[in-house]
């Protein structure tokens, strides 16, 4: 098991990765927690519930609450928040419950934002059973839903006690959502960790296999550099805006394709593909890094084809929350381990990008 | 005009407290956030904006994107939210825009909540219209909505940028909103400051007859009570639960009758009637300040009878949010111009006092 520190001004928290987890989770909630709080409730699929469930429950003295969360991001809506706060309120919630996220990132978002305004605010615990969920999404407090106009429109900024990422569950994972996950540790390579980016092309095989110690190995790199970043800018008031390379074009895709197609995963990697197009025309990246970088996204690929208009991708970037006061802000890699944001981005560079983006698509 | 100073850990901001405000309220934004945000946003209700919109409106160069909020606290719900929130993304919002939330409790509740989760969190100022929401819940940073199972049982903690509390928009008010809202100011002087009961005592007559200076004393003298409290204890970890005095028995109230036949202010003044009869049993105050509080509290009313049972009442304090863990809390007044919190009433003490408030409640 590795233990990485999240520690930011107004909190710190550990983030734990390795095998057995589940199995022991209430004793760790409990040495985390000072105490197990006298009511647990657990926000999960039914899917997850009824392949990890027992896992989970065995190690509780009494059967917590459980809240099941429809699947799809078109259930992460406010409407299914309610839903789920009046259900914990019947149960008898206080302040003094704890919610614990086990599940993939929509229930980590949902799970965290139904803790941050349940009563103005109860502890939580993230169980991330996905590896998107386990290496991204449920480190850093990041809560939310959607609205109709846009993804995570809505939410809190949330720190949970702890995360718990067990390999483990990992096991159950079709593999289209282990690759699409793996494209949030290639940007963990791309923007920060030159040393990850390596290993990654070294040993895919090995990861894309899911032996334990490689994938052990790329997870507790990706939570170590997002862990870090969140660490010096808890609220994306600057250096964590690196975080997002390629979901300005990545969001854009999943709204223009209405959240169906695409797994997150392969729209990030799909914008990932257009930020290092942009890179290099500006010069932040070289031919040969753009080239080695591409192949290695398209190694942990294959990234489905794309069916979609460039006109609706790009008109669909103009609500991206990074977007202040009418400046655009865009992410690109500076090198092999670095990223920068730059705000002067035109809508024909955009636009060329996105083109270039879909154009490589058509080989998939 | 006075100038209360709110500080915790988190944030520091101010509240104004005078006449003229409204008119140049861009200008005072401008100073206190350093420039006037690109876009602004006004939540507000028709009947305050037919009224006061166009003072509002004035000092602004735009016109700020106006949002109605219907009135009624059944109209202070998630749904409402989203719909909102759905017209600030509409408006093309983004994180930088300021909300302001010009109205009265409902309207500020709402308009802090939309600015704490609309992109995790933009600025927002508060403009309060009626006495309760200058005097209580425009300070402090509780926002929220109600669920069907209990008010307020959703919500954030959000600070304002600043509090703008314009003394001549009460001159639209009703008196019976007025002295609802006194009953804030009842609770202010008897948890925390003798002086403000003694002055509301000596001077009810220009009060209700909202003679400026006198609105002006007990209005900043409220809010410098709770800024007081707020400083010490912004997330409600301890001393700030003496806010709650009556609020128990209040929101019990309220929630028993629907939320329809009581204003606020009116409930919280029943339920100080029941807080003062457990403290009197208690022998936290005597005989003699259980009779002068108690005529206080009747000298603002009248407040309006009760027609409800009293299980009905003693069993909605049991979704009370500041139960923790099973613990029943509830704040007592500790002789004039103090209080704490008792964790060990019984069901039958809170039964007796709900007795005696309902009884007491049959002469009004």
């Amino acid at each position: 098991m590795q233990t990485i520190r999240v520690e930011t001004p107004s909190v710190r928290y550990d983030v734990f990765a390795g095998s057995g987890l589940l199995e022991t989770l209430a004793q760790r909630i409990e040495s985390v927690a000072g105490r197990l709080p006298r009511r647990v409730f657990v926000l999960t699929s039914a899917s997850i519930w009824a392949l990890w469930g027992h896992s989970l429950q065995q190690s509780f003295p009494d059967a917590p609450v459980v809240l099941f969360l429809e699947p799809g991001e078109k259930h992460k809506t406010l409407t299914s928040a309610e839903k789920l706060l009046r259900q914990m309120a019947r149960a008898g919630a206080d302040r003094g419950s704890l919610l614990i996220a086990f599940g993939g990132g929509i229930v980590g978002d949902v799970g965290g934002f139904l803790a941050a305004i349940y009563m103005r605010g109860i502890p939580f615990i993230q169980v991330p059973t996905t590896f998107l969920a386990q290496v991204d999404s449920s480190v850093g407090g990041k809560t939310g839903v959607n609205l109709a106009e846009g993804k995570n429109l809505v939410g809190s900024f949330h720190q949970p006690l702890a995360v718990f990422a067990d390999i483990g569950v990992l096991g159950t994972l079709q593999d289209r959502e282990l690759r699409a996950g793996l494209m949030e540790s290639v940007k963990a390579g791309i923007i920060r960790d030159r040393s990850l980016v390596r290993f990654m092309e070294d040993h895919a095989d090995e990861v894309r296999g899911r032996d334990p110690k490689a994938l052990e190995k790329v997870i507790a790199a990706s939570i170590r550099m997002k862990a870090g970043v969140v660490n010096l800018d808890e609220r994306e008031i600057g250096l964590r805006m690196i975080l997002n390379l390629g979901h300005t074009v990545g969001h854009a895709l999943e709204q223009a394709t209405g959240y169906k197609s695409l797994l997150h995963g392969e729209a990030v990697g799909w914008g990932m593909v257009a930020s290092l197009y942009l890179a290099r025309k500006r010069g932040t990246i070289s031919s040969a890094q753009f080239d080695r970088l591409q192949s290695l996204i398209h190694r942990y690929g294959p990234l489905p084809p794309l069916k979609v208009r460039a006109a609706k991708v790009v008109a669909a970037t103009a609500s991206d929350k990074k977007n202040v006061g009418g400046v655009r802000r865009f992410v690109l890699p500076v090198g092999i381990g670095d990223a920068g944001v730059v705000e002067d981005l035109t809508a024909a560079e955009l636009e060329s990008a996105v083109g270039y983006m879909l154009a490589r698509a058509k080989r998939n």
